[in-house]
């Protein structure tokens, strides 16, 4: 295995090209490896938490959303971006879960991050499982149209693998979520 | 469950932002489904594939690369983008594989789409596994240094569960795989 000082590419200059509402893109020169130059154009943005929420009956809350950049309505997980970087991210992840469906949860697992794509994105969603569910009204930001469906994991599962299910952070979050729950004893 | 419809946000005006080498960022005025306009910041990319490998002994063939955008190594399943939105996913994948890893398959299995970040990118990968593996020298392309390491499937479960992969394409395939094996009956 090659030592991590062998891959490294070194900044040189970065300049900022768009300041936008969601996000930042930057074009940096970098020095490769082997001593050559290359260019990385890439996005910042703050980073993000996604909510399994799983109800006593074996079912998650999800999401139907449309999402312009893809022309058409995904299924997801409950989701949104921290108020800042400093931002707790359980405290995101509650108030996400508030927002978008209405519930609170007595416990909240952390099941990892998620980098949605490497080359090109900063950012890294913290995704968790919410149990112990207690429900109230939603309250979506005001540019966020949301349709709340309630699926059962094990037919979420088979979904995934189908590939009805497109949305990576979900389809992350419910294999995880059933592999744990199998691991607990609590899912065949 | 609302109507597709009821979610629909649309198209008001386009401008592109910036014409990169990897990335096109436009910005879109749209109408929500309120009426209200907002806008909508995304990056168009060409689309991509991803590939899951796994040997005869059950081992995966991953790559540890650098990303600058996250200023570390990471551990994933060869990917890249496809040569242009014409290409064949299966063409890109073979390719990809032969690429990063030297090797080549027999049988490619689809699992997929994937999509990293479905407010911020356009971009969809196709995740595919490999298997019946043949071994020949790779040849990444002249600005991508990496390290390609065979890590047992099972091991690599254990760790995406743990949190210690965070490239969610490399977690979602390690998981497909995993419960598409077990339904075959070669994973317990």
């Amino acid at each position: 295995m090659k030592d991590d000082q062998e891959l490294y590419e070194a900044k040189v200059s970065s300049k900022p090209i768009y300041d936008g509402k969601v996000l930042h893109l930057f074009v940096d020169d970098v020095k490769l490896p082997d001593g050559k130059p290359a260019i990385r154009e890439y996005v910042k943005q703050v980073n993000a938490v996604a909510v399994l929420p799983l109800t006593k009956e074996g079912e998650v809350l999800c999401v139907r959303q449309y999402r312009y950049a893809h022309e058409k309505v995904l299924l997801e997980i409950p989701a949104g971006k921290l108020d800042s970087d400093d931002e707790d991210p359980e405290v995101g992840a509650r108030r996400e879960l508030r927002e978008e469906t209405g519930a609170e949860c007595a416990a909240l697992t952390f099941l990892g991050g998620f980098i949605g794509s490497p080359a090109i994105l900063t950012e890294v969603v913290c995704l968790y499982l919410a149990e112990g569910l207690s429900f109230h009204a939603p309250s979506p930001d005001e540019d966020e149209f949301l349709d709340v469906v309630r699926i059962p994991l094990g037919r979420l599962v088979d979904m995934v693998l189908s590939g009805e299910i497109e949305d990576g952070k979900t389809q992350t979050a419910i294999l995880k979520v059933a592999e744990l729950l199998r691991r607990r004893g609590e899912m065949a």
